[in-house]
């Protein structure tokens, strides 16, 4: 279970709606009437794992998506594009072992076919439906185990399939990563407060970058709101949480954020800005930040996860830039590894972002639960116990701070060591 | 002894003036003209190595010199560009061990007297000095002993100092990089033709990006050339070379490309554009490639030095950016560490790059001296032997080649692969 990040507990704590956001089981079949199922159809050369999945809601939907940046685009990812314009996707269907990426004019007809099929076994139409594909690139897709499968697919939907359905979007994900909250949205008119919930899961653990690259990430909710309010939620969240995550600085061909609201829960249709979008924007983006760290902690071949905050710059752009810098650093993430207080690499880091910041007052801090140790301060090397740092350093989760001037802009951004495993994972995925 | 790039023989040809460009020996030493000495001073904990060079032209030289964009910048780079602004440096003061970075005032100071006391040796000015540091980032550079070494330092001056001089710059490198070739002239003016020779050493293995990352070269010539066709010659021979090398995306505080010019070959000062400058430009841009490669097959951890050519795009610019974001991939360099034709992450890696081409029109092959092996032509994989491949990507070097249009945009770009050593090489440097 992953813990949600008590800065946004604090956040939301602003509008006054916080009281009762709080952590829930259950993952994407948290909120109302959303139901899934993951099956082993046999795309995965191992036998014993799963790798098709189906989330579905029960009622009609509201949706918003994101997709890969990267220019070289899956099969799944164009077919899902073409199918959010509505914004009422309500299922999706997934499968790992698989990209279905630079398979040519075969993959885009196997993406389209993927959603057809689940679109007739579900009774809905195929705009309704998104599709995702996650794994080998380049080898065509085999539609008939899928289409084989499809039976045992649709027959396993249910409210506690969520754990299946992420099983069979996972590739080298070692851990399971989702999260669910329930939390009040204020009363817009008497009466008409009401208590929602989101749920999410992700895979991805290699080939995360800022824009979502190598990232499959779903997720539900029961709230009503419009599609565009709900677009505009996500775009926010991803920006603040997978857009700050590095791995590797790879970007991959598929991958997608897809949010599908179904308005179960019965409140107000949230269908313009103020306090109620406001909280259930916060609320989204603490699930999304939530699920970051998970990915950044499975990074591949992860020791460390990495939390960079940098404050004092010029925007919170800058910020983010700045943070991204150097969780994307070979030779910051290596110095973690080692638990090496290497605030020079860091430094260099920043240095090279290509954003303006002002070194002479630029002070750098390393964290962790076992404490706390300034290491630089405006400008000027801090005398300071490497025995200490060490302690510090040997802990799971790291965080650095860095403050570069004294402007507003503040920023998180999350990384993870680079180990050996990374590049005996990396060094022949294929075979 | 590095061998000199084929393809830029062949270019140089086209001026009708390469007959006679080849390889000698001697370094930065070769040129007519020039000292060097190498000692060890005790910067370096190791006791057995030297950790302080001086480089010196007994005439009076124009200069040019490249320094790091990262923001935060070493005193010896904030000092060597001041010095370099009259275009007249003739001696270079550098020492291994300290970067002199992120040092503060105390730092500057140490830079602007290591330039001193070396001009105050030689008897020459202090604009006329150079200096440059590499190594640990943050730690206070211990003046008095190279202070205490001066004496030995300038005693040492030889015209084959080159070696010792190259081994005082070295840190995680582990071969000697240089380079230096004679060739001739055409003459302007009959009976002016003259035979010019230029010489280069470089260190850097790791934090080696595009915008010279901790790298220090020193380039010698004996050619008379204006520092203003000197300082455009050195521009457009790094951008090419230099600026294409990626060792693993880090760019370092310190670090710079000088190249100082004594006139001893005798010949007609170039002083303007045209078929002389151009000969000595594409002479320049062969040594300087030359080194590159030797970097890139030094990168810290490196098993493979791997060149990315990318053609048919849409301009020079836009081809090197393809180029560089192959090379830059992690997930790229541990696939050729394992010896894994995966293409789909070249294509995946292009994708990212940032600037267009054509997914449908874009073809990738793998070659080295074993063969070479398509792998995708026209956005559709080729069915090929995983054996034949696997011959191919076990050889040293390694090149991938990518056509991605029709344009007539064309450049190439170098890279190592990512070992389990570069983990470990950068995971405790400090220590």
């Amino acid at each position: 279970m992953n813990e949600l990040v008590p800065t946004h507990i604090e956040k939301n704590k602003k509008t006054g709606h916080t009281r009762i956001m709080k952590e829930i089981n259950g993952g994407i079949c948290a909120p109302n009437g959303f139901l899934a199922s993951g099956i082993r159809c046999g795309i995965k050369a191992n036998a014993s794992k799963r790798d098709l999945a189906l989330v579905f809601s029960q009622q009609p939907c509201t949706s918003a998506a994101l997709f890969t940046s990267n220019l070289v685009q899956a099969a799944s990812v164009i077919v899902s594009r073409e199918h959010n314009r509505a914004g009422k996707i309500r299922a999706l269907i997934a499968n790992s072992g698989n990209a279905n990426a630079c398979t040519g004019q075969a993959g885009m007809e196997a993406a389209r076919r993927m959603a057809e099929m689940a679109a007739e076994k579900l009774g809905i139409s195929g705009e309704e439906t998104a599709v995702a594909s996650t794994g080998v690139i380049g080898v065509p897709m085999p539609l008939e185990r899928i289409e084989a499968g499809m039976a045992n697919l649709a027959a396993g939907l249910a409210n506690d399939g969520g754990d299946a359905a992420l099983e069979a979007i996972m590739t080298t994900d070692t851990r399971k990563k989702s999260a669910a909250i329930e939390f009040e949205l204020p009363s817009q008119t008497e009466g008409q407060g009401a208590l929602v919930r989101i749920g999410a899961m992700t895979k991805g653990s290699g080939m995360i970058h800022p824009n979502m690259a190598t990232m499959i990430c779903v997720i539900t909710t029961d709230a009503a709101i419009s599609a565009n309010m709900l677009d505009k939620a996500l775009r926010q969240a991803v920006n603040r949480s997978f857009n700050r995550l590095t791995v590797d600085g790879d970007m991959s061909t598929n991958d997608m954020a897809l949010v599908m609201a179904n308005g179960a829960a019965g409140n107000a249709l949230i269908d313009g800005e103020g306090p109620v979008w406001e909280t259930f924007a916060l609320a989204l983006e603490a699930v999304c930040i939530t699920l970051t760290r998970a990915m950044a902690r499975d990074g591949e071949g992860a020791t460390h996860l990495i939390t960079i905050k940098v404050s004092g710059a010029a925007s919170e752009e800058n910020a983010a830039v700045l943070a991204r810098s150097v969780a994307g650093s070979s030779l910051v993430k290596a110095a973690c590894f080692g638990a090496d207080a290497n605030w020079g690499r860091v430094l260099c880091a920043l240095g090279y972002a290509g954003v303006p910041f002002k070194p002479e007052e630029t002070s750098v801090e390393f964290s962790s639960t076992a404490g706390s140790i300034p290491v630089y301060k405006n400008g000027e090397v801090l005398p300071f116990s490497e025995e200490k740092a060490k302690t510090i350093l040997l802990k799971e989760e790291i965080m650095i701070n860095a403050v570069v001037g004294n402007g507003n802009g503040e920023a998180t951004a999350w990384g993870c060591d680079l180990s050996y495993d990374y590049v005996k994972i990396n060094g022949d995925y294929r075979s």
